[in-house]
């Protein structure tokens, strides 16, 4: 078991030495004061993550998953219908969910490695003239292919259409990594998780809810009594949970925005952006492809590449485990086998992604694939180069 | 904020030095073969620790709360009838969500301080002729009044009615502090928390299923996903599981389970009881109640003490805090204002202990209580004296 | 091993969950400016911790006894003539380096349990009138015996003899627990080490020089490398060491000093007397006498209990340990038997003191002392419950 | 500051979490027995290390300086005889130590980069026929020019010219990462740190006596008392110490002699050379060289690279750390700004040691040096990609 080397999955990430700490805590009463300055700090930079200004947060003992079903029960009822766009795996699981809770989806059937398609929901959603359709879900940014979408086009289809329904994004791989407006994109429900951008271990359920979304949550009535906002609500308002808060997780969250806002939300963004800049590099001089079809969907977090017809991408990952002691993200679903993927979210420096590249050259030359040994690392190494400062700071 | 002294709230615990370590660990790949190396011996353990040889052990990134969900979505379909008592808070909000979740409760209204009544169980048992009674719920420790029921009267009750409903428990602040027999005692499915006897911060539900629950699984169509057992059994077979895991709570659980067992159960189960006698001394050295009423429920995890008429028993609790930094609980429900509780389980020595009630004379008397001060320390240092060898194993 | 219970050896002492977390410290580069912002901040503290202005604090890592070492190789020659007074184990084993380095040593022999006789040093030094006498040695707090002793009237003594000579202060177990006033007591060298008041982890030897005895280091030509402070001054001047640094360490110091000034010195010497009056309050209520013959040498951070006349002292830390994991401290040289004792320094707070009370009266009674069990406690409580808000502060 | 980053200055090393965790102790009594249970497996621990069955272990709370230290204070007396080669900063301090202490030094004069000339040592020790010449210090592995010097060779030379004088050897940068034979080399004192092969904090100075070296301390008479290992031989025999030990990092020398016996002593000589090998192959690619003059002193713990005429090397090492957050090591003495020096050892992985070979080819690209990115990088992964097996067991 190798911890000293970094990993490259696309979370949980890498965890600074001051959130192990922060999180790492001794018990302490959950129903003192003391539990309200870290519960309420943590809320409030959430919510600065989100860029919202009004967003309630809920966070939950649970994780992504949990929070795509906190979106769901608390603000519909059986037989609501909800539009989707599937995009790869992430966005096939939350609409499996929807159907489980018996909700009707409307599925936009997107190939792997696209983007959402925002004129498919505006053609959807102004042909629902009696506004059946109460609930747009979008995957910001689908984990398993590497693919980033656009919101704000999701918002301008709505707004297109006159439409009233509401806007859920799943934000898991993309919030507190990549460029998140919660209000400027008129969201009404986010969900993120600790284990991604928030570079904490996985365990916290990260939502937000608009004011329309909290009035929704008056008439739904799936049932609901874990992930209840309402019940969080009422805890909350007196420093407390309905039921027993994760505390060191928590006073990670608030301290992890703290490093988030510390760095500045654009630093941050730009860091992320940099390092993969590099990664997507080293894939280039590899001769290889990402399975994100173009440079508008390319995941600043994420990179899901494509190994040669007849070779299996999952070798990569299990003898770069074996073999050197890293971890990189084995393909899911349709791309299973037929993609790999280098995670490089969280806190990361260009220091370690160059050594995570280092691995998969040596890694796909072992398995017998034609990669020049170092060209990937000299490319990603042109990227790096002239950004240098923020790379200090980034890493803090 | 004082993390010197211990806590003696009902949970979350004090947590050891080991599973602290245990627990605070960097990122591995969870959906690595190390993972299954963390992941089974921790069901196993849990299973030991249940007395079980054939319960499946499924353990989600959320609380007690969720595995109650957990226990009821996967086992129950809408409007199917469920059996319970009610006799402190924590039966109380299981019974609430059962009913927010579209189950019918014939409740038993039980005086706060009893057990929950077997005979009566029986009786609606036996004038159930037409089995619709799926579930019949007890709570083994009500950790609101301090009382611990008798879970083996309760699969007698159904045994005596010759009645096929299932039998799900609450051991959430019993589980691993005092004995539970899951197959003894046939019991359904059974919920603890990663925080109470399991030593740990919160952020896991620990369930079990018996082989008669599983099979409820089946038809059962209350909606579910992110607390599925099919899903989460078919993880366990791949050492993976349907989101991300809390790989370092597992760690710790793992962990934890080899403390419990290397301690030996019975060991554990006596170092809680002789604790337990030492608060219970003080507290009549105090001339004090508990809320309990009689030594058959005494809980050996938890004691709530009732205060004089007219005494505001949460000022003992805020003025604890506040002059002494020492964390005690406070009554709820309808027994708020009436009770301050002491938390005596998890990792707790004699030592531990005798501060604790050092502090509550401190406490009462401050407050203008009649209390003699060394009067409960000298009980309970009379209770703990004779068994000073079991001492030092139990906190090791 | 039962870390669950605090400790009550005179050191070290019970480390402040903060102060472990600034300890364990990733490797950084020692020769960085990065070191710099460690270093100089934890010298200031120290400094202020001492109330000088002046003085040139030195770290080594070592312990307190390579502090003595430093005073002496630094500031004398073989043959140099040395004062002091033997009046425990500690002030013995100064005047045994002493003497082993060559120095002559003109010893006081003090009965244990008496503090330093300022008396009889004004006697020697105004007898001494061709001033051989170039170094007089006091232990503030003498471990050994519990006894304080007055440094200003050892100042006051060299004033009134009208002598030259340097003032050399043991402060191992005194500083950072008990005021200590570098300046306004004219100390030229004054040692104390991380593990007592300073709260951390044995490893280093913390001195102060006065401008007199840097000037003095000018001349002596006791072979010294690694504790020269003449290396180790230049090596600070480029924030370095002439060596490897304890960094870890120092800066858990840094942050030690910033607990220490956080709360206030007299503040934390407040508590400190305050928590050593219930321990002395108990030992009254016992019907024990300490080792210290009267009121003005009690010592605030250690008292040593002489047992009656015919028992082992040193079972009662023996038995302390195996049936209750609880440490005491034994007695040492001539008191060896006589006495146990019982530290109360450092990160303590009135709670964890009656813990150790209320173990120290189980033991008592296993070992058929005639003891009341509560007594002790009942004295302290007493003591405590009219400074509840201190209690607070303390522990943080 | 970068935690993220791993370092690559010849020690400290990077700790491994199984090392930080066990440093990171609680306060135990270090006067009972659990101490000895600290103590005496961590001093076997290091006697295996050294490939010794009888050498003596003593463990001083301090550093490499003051090992060498209590070599020869604890050996020697004032006016003996040493014979020493000048090859670097480490042997010229050992040196310059001797002097201060009031010996006689005799320096062979060795050009940096060149190991201690065994032969000139043979000469100088045959013409020594009155065996005035009590000991020969070798430095085995100079950290100031990554040379490595031949023990085995220097003891022949005591052999050949059958001269009984006694060897101390400096292994601060070798013990523990490349192979040394205290029994068969004859090795009279050995000195290691714990901040180097042994992979934990700075803190401990790790020394080791011959038979021999032992019975010299009896006629020794330069003055010692912290550094005196009879009393630490007193102590020890009684589970203790002379004064307080350094409990955490004694815990933590036990954990690392067991990661260091786990992996193969052999297997941990091979990993070091393996990845020497690299960074060698890399210094090859970039058309630079080595301070070291030979393959057969090259070091396997720290490789010093010069750099082109005219150019600074010290700069490499500030824009390494603040442009990229990795620090390397400056030249020091007569090699300052003329050569960086790259540490590689303890725990480092083959990965590791690639994200240090890209960054210092960023730099020097960055500072103008001609150096083709990626070609360090390429010559390196050519010798890891064969090793892979190894790699991962060793950063466990």
């Amino acid at each position: 078991m190798s911890f000293q080397n970094p990993v490259f999955i696309p979370g949980p990430t890498n965890i600074p030495e001051r959130l192990r700490k922060a999180c790492d805590m001794p018990t302490i009463d959950h129903r003192s004061p003391l539990f309200g300055q870290i519960l309420h700090p943590a809320r409030e930079g959430v919510r600065k993550v989100l860029k919202s200004n009004s967003a309630q947060v809920f966070i939950f003992p649970s994780t992504g998953t949990g929070g795509w079903e906190a979106a769901l029960t608390n603000c519909l009822s059986a037989g609501d219908k909800v539009l989707a766009a599937r995009n790869g795996m992430f966005s096939h699981r939350w609409i499996d969910m929807c159907q489980r809770h018996g909700l009707k989806v409307e599925i936009i059937e997107t190939p792997w490695g696209h983007g959402v398609p925002a004129d498919r929901y505006e053609e959807i959603l102004a042909a629902d003239e009696n506004h059946e359709i109460k609930v747009v879900l979008a995957t910001h940014n689908e984990t398993a292919t590497g693919v980033k979408s656009d919101i704000a086009a999701v918002r301008r289809a709505l707004d297109a259409a006159g439409h009233p329904a509401m806007l859920f994004v799943d934000g898991v791989s993309s919030i507190a990594s990549m460029d998140f407006r919660f209000d400027e994109w008129g969201v009404d429900v986010a969900v993120a998780g600790s284990q991604k951008g928030f570079m904490l271990a996985p365990g916290l359920a990260i939502t937000a809810f608009s004011d329309k979304a909290m009035m929704a949550t008056e008439a739904a009535t799936l049932p609901r009594t874990f992930f209840d906002v309402k019940d969080m609500a009422k805890g909350y308002a007196n420093n407390a949970y309905p039921y027993t808060p994760a505390v060191g997780l928590l006073n990670g969250l608030n301290e992890a925005c703290g490093m988030l806002l510390d760095e500045g939300l654009e630093n941050v963004f730009a860091r992320h952006h940099r390092i993969a800049e590099g990664i997507r590099a080293a894939v280039g001089a590899w001769g290889l492809e990402l399975c994100a079809v173009s440079p508008e969907v390319y995941s600043d977090t994420v990179s899901a590449i494509r190994t040669p017809e007849g070779f299996n991408a999952t070798d990569i990952v299990s003898h770069a485990a074996s073999a050197y002691g890293v971890a990189f993200g084995t393909g899911l679903g349709e791309v299973a086998g037929k993609v790999f993927r280098i995670g490089h979210l969280g806190s990361l420096t260009d220091v370690m992604a160059l050594s995570g590249i280092a691995t998969a050259e040596m890694v796909m030359a072992d398995l017998g694939l034609d990669i020049t040994l170092g060209s990937g690392v000299a490319a990603a190494q042109d990227c790096y180069r002239g950004n240098r400062l923020n790379a200090d700071k980034a890493a803090a």
